[in-house]
């Protein structure tokens, strides 16, 4: 269902506009107006869900299958050969607009941008944790 | 193929222990050894691949739909409620072991972690880097 106060449930209907990428019945791409990197580009459902968590099978197997495509476009079309992918998952996660999409970045090795900092467990606190998520995995 | 060489394979074979969350016949997830937060989960097809554009249908789906519910036990069992879903795409990109895999990383409101910035396009070139991957998506 369309979310009326929804961004990008205004540019999936058209009401606003946006520099399309790709589009078929399930799935619309677009460049994000402040690339990180040029061709920085997001995909999302057409049907509004909030968070991946929500989503049903036919739209989680429709988002990462477009998503292939759409990133061999990207990077082939800019010449490039690395991209992440990311999914902000909820506000403390830094997702601005609440309608489930995926980033997808293209990267180039000049690019400065740096990645998070791993750090590391005291003896058993990984094993505790994993059994934390273990238990909650249906 | 499993492939002596790389690491994740190794430890889908059980040859190079690992602190594991989920398993199933197409999937595993184990915890980052050095996690951006307490949680971090790598989730990896059994199957190697190289990349997200190298993998089947059936991986890429496979993947996606281990990722819904490892993501929520993350989530639930650490009574969190957001997550970044990550993807490094090759070497550029951050990708450190050559074989597919997802970081699912757990967030909390006051972990200092840093977004990377957005620019802005010149007149005309977003409409010029829509079309090039346009063209290149088949």
């Amino acid at each position: 269902m369309p979310n009326g106060d929804c961004l990008f449930c205004q540019i999936i209907s058209g009401e606003i506009p946006a520099t399309k990428v790709y589009e078929d019945d399930k799935i619309l791409a677009i460049l994000d107006i402040h690339p990180v990197n040029p061709g920085h580009t997001l995909v999302m459902p057409k049907k509004h869900f909030t968070h991946l968590l929500e989503t049903d099978e036919e739209t989680a197997t429709a988002m990462i299958l477009a998503t292939k495509k759409i990133a061999l476009g990207v990077i082939n079309g800019l010449n490039l050969d690395a991209f992440n992918l990311e999914l902000n998952n909820g506000r403390i996660a830094g997702q601005i607009v609440p309608h489930l999409h995926w980033h997808i970045v293209p990267r180039m090795s000049d690019d400065g941008l740096q990645h998070w900092p791993g750090k590391s467990y005291r003896a058993g606190e990984a094993e505790e944790i994993a059994k934390k998520i273990r238990e909650n995995i249906r």
